[in-house]
Parts: structure tokens; sequence; C-alpha cells
């Protein structure tokens, strides 16, 4: 049987929740196929201090003790640059920013990076990731929506690049050319994370659909094209973040005009297999274990020992399950009940 | 009391569907404060004959003797120059137009209109008008999906009105700046209708939430900013048209990711509540008459006879009602549960 592999696959944006959530999506990330995990700060609350990150890594990890969980704090005022040293003698990897509003959990959110420099300053001389939710809040009076939000921030993305030349930065979930060709265009500390969902969705697929909305929102066939182009290519800069979000399928549906929906796709159960379907889809099967490994591992130096078993995907199909569940927790993943050409060999 | 009046309000595109959910809906067009109301043909099955839309005003007269009924027929190889000629004599006023697949009932829509020129030639002859669904088919390969499948349309319009300059052309339920700029470039037998919901919703009002969702999508900030503008400044060819549909609220609920939601959003019972409250929100309160009534009437040749009494509204908030139901049937307005500052004096 045709096979394919990718050695230690790391997820570089992954939401876990707190429990009792943790505990049904926890185990997904190594059923998904990957080793490793990149932990968001958004939980409720969120993680803002060292402690916190600490406590929550162990909790991950009692969940799930063949998964590598890498943390981050979530950006807020709580966040001074004593903290980050402490952060990074703890193992701690990166700092979330979250404009404020724009996605689940961003309440809480920044609304300006200048008062922050102080903390980039520190996370830069520590070697701390600053990892970008590269969105502006909607604003009429200055057109921006859901639709062009991306396109919006990118001018805080290279101002921030251009202050902190060595601090890494990663551009999370891009979703258009525009942010594509501006990671491309700027230093060798700026990385950029693809889902796997946006090499799917275009704006129709959310449309009418709020299972299939997330932020950042879907956009034009031509954006989806350039996230292709980009893994087809093989550029090491841009690497895979799943952005895997579970939400109760009462988050998801829309019963009632008055319950508008939570943002996020959840793929973690299925992500290698997902992955290599989607990446196969556009001719780049090739670029598998650079899009889902080497190149993530290699910006965040977590590079593999050598002589790491590689998770092997064989050509036989699985079909999508329709619902994940755990006592009272459930969660329905993204293309429930489709076909994927590919699955884990056991 | 404050009031303002308007007379003989014309709704200029309006879905009222078939038994039974035509016996809930069908009585809402005068409750909401319209005298007239231009049907769509997208039925099951659709209007495709002058036989089908004579029967069918017959039944929506019954449903409600107090309101003017003008029929359209559904654009189709079944209608035939010979067809058009039999059309006008019956009393039917239009013809329209559906791009294939693009919203609710359009299956059996048009892929060319070269065709089609035959037709459109008896129907400029005639002084049938043709309404436009302006959007074309989503297509990767073109790049093209719901955000810009308007703006995508708009040549053939163009097109069309320069080949048959003295038929008159209906732009439907427009949505963007560039439709607005392309109606107002063109010449007098050319109309543009807006809805309801439009005036008052972007792309973040649908996004995450299919009670929002109708085709052609709401757009950006500023796309909303040229549709209230361009009735503000009280342009006589830009006249209301609520595209008001009634779906039941399970296809309107997603439920269960399998079953994304109808287009379309029901405005009709309050109606002319409605648009004072947006008109009024955008400084253009003192258009209401004319876009609700002088403009469209003027275009389609329906002026009011002198003396006719006008629909009078008070400054006395109302709510919106949560849901309509008559026996099996039930639909959802938009706005259910808001307020309205306007309402109608009994």
């Amino acid at each position: 049987m045709e096979t394919i592999s990718a050695t230690s696959p790391a997820d570089f944006h992954c939401h876990l929740r707190q429990p009792p959530m943790s505990s049904l999506v926890t185990p997904h990330v190594l059923k998904g196929g990957f080793r490793l995990a990149y932990i968001m700060p958004n939980t409720k609350p969120p993680i803002t201090t060292t402690a916190q990150a600490v406590e929550y890594k162990q909790l991950l990890q009692k969940l799930e003790p063949n998964v590598e969980f890498l943390m981050t704090l979530y950006l807020s005022p709580d966040l001074t640059p004593e903290e980050v040293k402490k952060a990074k003698a703890a193992g701690i990897v990166g700092v979330k920013s979250y404009p404020r509003g724009v996605t689940t959990g961003s309440e809480g959110g920044i609304e300006s990076y200048e008062v922050y420099y102080p903390v980039f300053q520190a996370m830069e001389e520590a070697g701390l990731v600053l990892n970008l939710h590269g969105e502006v809040p909607s604003d009429a009076s200055k057109n921006i929506c859901v639709l062009n939000a991306e396109i919006a921030f990118l001018p805080h993305l290279i101002k921030l690049h251009t202050r902190f030349p060595k601090l890494k930065i990663v551009l999370e979930h891009a979703t258009t050319r525009q942010a594509v060709e501006a990671v491309k265009s700027l230093g060798d500390t700026v990385g950029c994370t693809i889902t796997a969902h946006h090499l799917a969705m275009t704006a129709d697929d959310w449309a009418g659909n709020s299972w299939h909305f997330c932020k950042p929102v879907a956009k034009f066939p031509d954006d989806r094209q350039a996230l292709q182009d980009v893994i087809r290519e093989g550029h090491p800069r841009f690497f895979l973040g799943s952005d895997s979000a579970p939400h109760p399928p009462t988050s998801k549906s829309t019963a009632m005009p008055s319950s508008p929906c939570a943002a996020g796709v959840y793929t973690s159960p299925v992500l290698l297999p997902l992955v290599a379907h989607l990446l196969e889809s556009f001719g780049a099967l090739d670029k598998l274990e650079a899009f889902v490994s080497t190149n993530g591992r290699k910006f965040y130096a977590r590079e593999v020992a050598h002589g790491t078993a590689p998770v092997k995907l064989e050509r036989s199909p699985i079909r999508v399950e329709e619902e994940w569940k755990m006592g009272e927790e459930a969660v329905v993943p993204f293309w429930a009940g489709k076909q994927l050409n590919w699955s884990i060999a056991q």
C-alpha cells in the first residue's frame, strides 16, 4: 500500500481549553498524528502568568503524556518584562496577542502595541516568540469588517518587525494573499502559520454555514490559492498551525437568530490525514513533512532528534467522525462525515 | 405625536411563495404598510407561463384583497417572444432572471443571456421590465465567490442596457458601491432596488449568523454607505424592493453542519416601520416617500391616483415579533425582538 511519512508532526497553533473540554480534546492531538502542540492561552480565565502556564502544562501532560506541549502567555497589562524573564526560565515559548474583541476569548485583548514595547524588548532579549492574531477590530468608520480585518492588520506586523528585528514573530492563521506576501517580504525572524481549513474553504463555505465560521474568515479563491502556492513552493517560514478550536455544538449551531455562533473549526482528531488529503488535492503532498514538521520546528528551534521514528500515513480512506463525545462534552469536527484519502498507519 | 406619511407604499421585490406559506405571509404585505407588491416567480415549480402567473395572482388577491400584486415570469427556455406578448396582454409586468444556482429557487436559472435576445427584443417592444438577480455563479478558477459575484455581474448589466437601451431593466437588491455607481452611470431605463436589510447589515452581521444570510450577501461598511447615500441624495432611479423572503426556521438555523441554511431575510410584516427606522438612522427620513413609493412607482409607471390616502407612521416604538405562525407554517422576521422607533398609525 502507498504510504507517506512525516517525522514528529508539530501543530504550532492549538486550543485545548480547560476541563472538562480538555479531557475530551487533549488526546486528539496524538490521535490526529501530532507529537507537539503549541498551546493558545485564551482559556477562561486566560493564561496570563508563568505560574498559570506551568500548571496548565502539567494538566495537559497528564491528559496526554505522549505529546510535547509548548506553552504561551496571553498578552495583557499583567505581563511585565520581569514576568517575561520568569516565563523564559520556566520554559514558556511564546506570548499571544489578541486584538480586542476579534475572536473567542479576546475580550481582554490589546488595543495598542506601543505600550507593550518594553515587554517586546524583554521578549526579544529572552528569545520568546510573539504570536499575533492578525486582525484589527471591525470599525465601520474605517470601512473595516471581517473581510478586510487581516489586511488592515499587516502594517502593524511590519512596524513591529521593523522596531524589533530580532524578535521572532509569527503571523497566525494567514488567510489572504496580501498576508502571505507581507510575510515573504520580511526577515527570517517572521514566520506564518496556515490552518488546514483555510486550505479548503473560501467565503462560500461559511456563508450560511455557521459550522464553518472561524476568525479570520476564509476569503476569496485567490487568497486560498496563495496559501496553497506558498506551501507547494516549500517556503521555509510557512508551517502548519491548525487553530483547531473545540466548541460545543450548541455554540456552533444557530438555533435562534439571537444566538450567533462561536468562531472556530475543529480539526485535531484528523489533522494529519486532513492535511495530507488537502496537500495532495493541490499537488503539494511532497511538502507534507516540511509543512507539518520541519519548517515550524526549525523556526521555533525545536528540531527533532536524529533517528526519531516518523508517523506513517497510508492511502486508505477514512470517514471523518460525525461527533466526539465524553460525558457532557461534545465537539463536531470539520468535514464531519466526509471521506479523506489518507489515514494513520497503525 | 410626531408623524410621517407615505402615499401608497410599493414593495418592488417580494417573495410570497406557494400555499401553505402564502397564507401566512401574503397578508403581511398590508400589515407592513404596503399597498403594492411586485411578486417574484421563483416558486416551486417556478412561474414560467402567463397562465400560471394569472392563476398565482388570483390566489394572492384572494389572500389579501387590499394589495395590488404585480406579476412576473421566470426567465427560462420556456419563455418565447409569443409568450411575452401574451404576458403583456394579461397584465404581467416583468420577467425575472436568475443566474443558475446563485440563490433560492435558481436551479433553472440562466447561463448565458445571448440566447434570450429575441425574448428581450419582444419585452422591449411590449414594455415588459427585465428584473436581474445581479450575481454570477461562484467559480474558483475566475476568483469568484459570494463576495464579488455582484461586481462580476455588472458588465452583463451594462451590455444588456447597451444592446436594449429602451428595455426597462432593474438591477435587484444592490449591495455594492460599484453596483450603485454602475446604475447611476446608465440611462433612465435602468433602475435599482435596495432592500431594508442591506441598509442595516455588513458582512459582520452574517458571519456566524445564518439568520442574516441572504443573496447577495451584505458587503463592506463602505458598500452599505453607498446604498444609504444614494437614498439620502434622493436619486430617482433607486427604490425599495424588500426581497422579503420567508423560510421556515428549520431552513434558517444550522442545527447540523450538513444542513447549511437557505438564503433570505424576512421583513414584510414590519417593512415600513423598519425602513423609516433605518432611513432616520442615516439622516434620510425626508426621503421615505420617494424611496418607498414615488421613485419605484414612477419607474414602473404605476403612479398613484391623486387624492389617495397616505399611510401614516407615528413615532411610537414597537418591538419586532419573535415569530409569525399559522398552522404548521412559521417564519422569523429580521431584527426579531428588536425595537423600532416608528409604527403604523391605526
